[in-house]
């Protein structure tokens, strides 16, 4: 089990864990944003930002650094960073001398209730996103809202989609708090951290459940089947979306579906239609954008012969992973979903 | 759990495998030597053999062959050869896609009983063995001796140390029939088959008990804290030995630190000295090698602060993990091998 440590005094957190610890090497990951963080610190690995530099020589220097630094078993990993840092240093530490524990202190909205739980690990390999990669827990991860002061508004937006997405899995007045949420004020941190604490431990339950993906975990894919395909055909385009804005329209896209599938309430629907709207409009796509879009689905590496499969609501708190529904279901979905963007 | 076949009929074995699993692709890793045992397979990705290989290069082209032959997580791959090719390809297929399914089908006597069983996978790095690696278990291991008929009389050897320890951490009357062997005699595969099957089981159970080596599972490091030190100073000398003879010579002397500690009996010490000096006996070390044989033995990856840990026995079957030895009692164990051997 993963210890989760909701705190704004980062430091007092990684002072009490490295004295509890006692390890004989206390080492840094971070990338050349969140590098000033730890400032100070005498072992520090600095790695690149940007998915480019998720790559196995970025690996390689991991390691290399890690044997420099003289580290064992009995040492210490802090990740410092957004999820590209916790991905790759987790898998850093995981595979070194057959792993080393590792702590994640996640610097990002996404990585704090996407990336840094649950024990998703890894790199970008051929072409391909986070190809190669391990299940490893960190064995702790501090949760923090003071670095989300100074991250711009459309990277807070993209780790809010996943907020909301945990609360539809959940607790529907959790939900329906979220939806009241206005970006353009200065951010609450201790009511932040309170959504925070909710949001993660939704995919704790649901990862401790299933750690290796075999069922259950499948329902954190909510909003991901069709999300996955957005995001995949603006990065083939050139011009690349954030990772939660195509999650915010796949959410809206597969909660069409659930309500046309299973009944989900269409009041519901048009909440969350309203809130994506008026948060996450810039969609990039036409009805031109089907056929690509159907075909993306098509080829996901959760999807098995070609069929198209997704987690859909009964009700806000009761999924259903393994879904499968048809190409004629997602046309009419997504031209719904185009009207609630008032597109 | 992992699954346990032992049989000389491997390709029904591997024909009732893959006809349960229905993979999408079936692909096999293989050495240099081992590539035709697989003759005819469409699927297979041939490594270099010997230590020099088990890089993280060759993991990489591994990786790369993955990509190439469309391996998904509905693949199966089947390592085909000795300890480095089940360690590197288990490592490959653990960490391709967060994890594929493989099954190990070891070829040499040392890999049956020991690398291709108990999940430790891997790769040398920085100079040191296996540096780099995870704990993940083949889902199926087929134990065969078909392979055996053209491996060195050295190689035989070498493996059938660890059978040696299996039978010390285990059962007496294992043990006595052990130490009848005859290597020079043509090879009984029926009774040798049985003997696999009773060692293979030794360490199935430690291991079924901690994975992932917190405690018991160190008892499997009975003969290795002193035996990895022979090993390593022969490495450091260019004069490698085989991995089984350091073991053989590890296992007398710890026996001895054994009898010398926790009153294992002497009857057995002398036993097992008289079979490892008819059949291990060019040991390549004086007195004059004492300092560096204790040097590395406070250096070994699983020891802590320069104490010196290991393995012993109260009596065949009943051994204590975590005994902190002196390097007076050492000195003494290792003046007492040499007289075993007879030098």
């Amino acid at each position: 089990m993963q210890n989760l440590i909701f705190t704004n005094d980062v430091e007092a957190a990684i002072e009490r864990l490295t004295h509890s610890a006692a390890p004989n090497v206390t080492v840094y990951v971070a990338d050349v944003n969140t590098a000033r963080f730890a400032f100070g610190q005498e072992r520090l690995v600095v790695i690149p930002d940007g998915d480019s530099g998720k790559s196995l020589e970025t690996v390689n220097r991991v390691w290399e650094a890690f044997e420099d630094f003289g580290v064992t078993r009995h040492s210490l990993i802090i990740n410092l960073g957004g999820g590209m840092v916790t991905d790759l240093g987790g898998f850093a530490a995981a595979t070194f001398k057959r792993g080393v524990r590792f702590v994640n202190v996640p610097t990002t909205l996404l990585g704090a209730v996407d990336a840094a739980v649950g024990g998703k690990t890894g790199f970008n390999f051929g072409g391909l996103k986070n190809e190669i990669g391990a299940f490893a827990l960190a064995s702790d991860v501090i949760i923090s809202t003071r670095y989300f002061d100074t991250l711009p508004e459309r990277e807070m937006k993209s780790g809010f989609a996943e907020v909301v997405k945990h609360a539809m899995l959940s607790d529907r007045s959790e939900f329906l708090r979220l939806l009241d949420h206005d970006f353009s004020a200065p951010i609450n941190h201790n009511d932040l951290l309170e959504r925070l604490r909710h949001s993660v431990q939704v995919k704790v339950d649901i990862v401790a459940r299933d750690p290796n993906e075999q069922g259950e975990r499948k329902a954190l894919n909510l909003g991901h089947t069709v999300g996955h395909a957005f995001e995949s055909l603006a990065m083939q385009r050139g011009k690349p979306v954030p990772h939660g804005y195509a999650v915010a329209w796949g959410l809206v896209t597969e909660a069409v579906l659930s309500h046309m599938r299973l009944g989900f309430p269409g009041e519901d629907v048009h909440r969350l239609g309203h809130f994506v709207r008026d948060n996450y409009r810039d969609f990039p796509f036409t009805c031109d954008d089907y056929d690509d879009l159907l075909d993306l689905m098509r080829h996901d590496k959760k999807s098995r012969a070609g069929e198209i499969t997704c987690t859909l609501l009964t009700t806000i708190g009761d999924y259903r992973i393994d879904q499968t529904i048809t190409p004629d279901d997602i046309t009419a979905a997504l031209d719904i979903l185009r009207d609630h963007l008032g597109l």
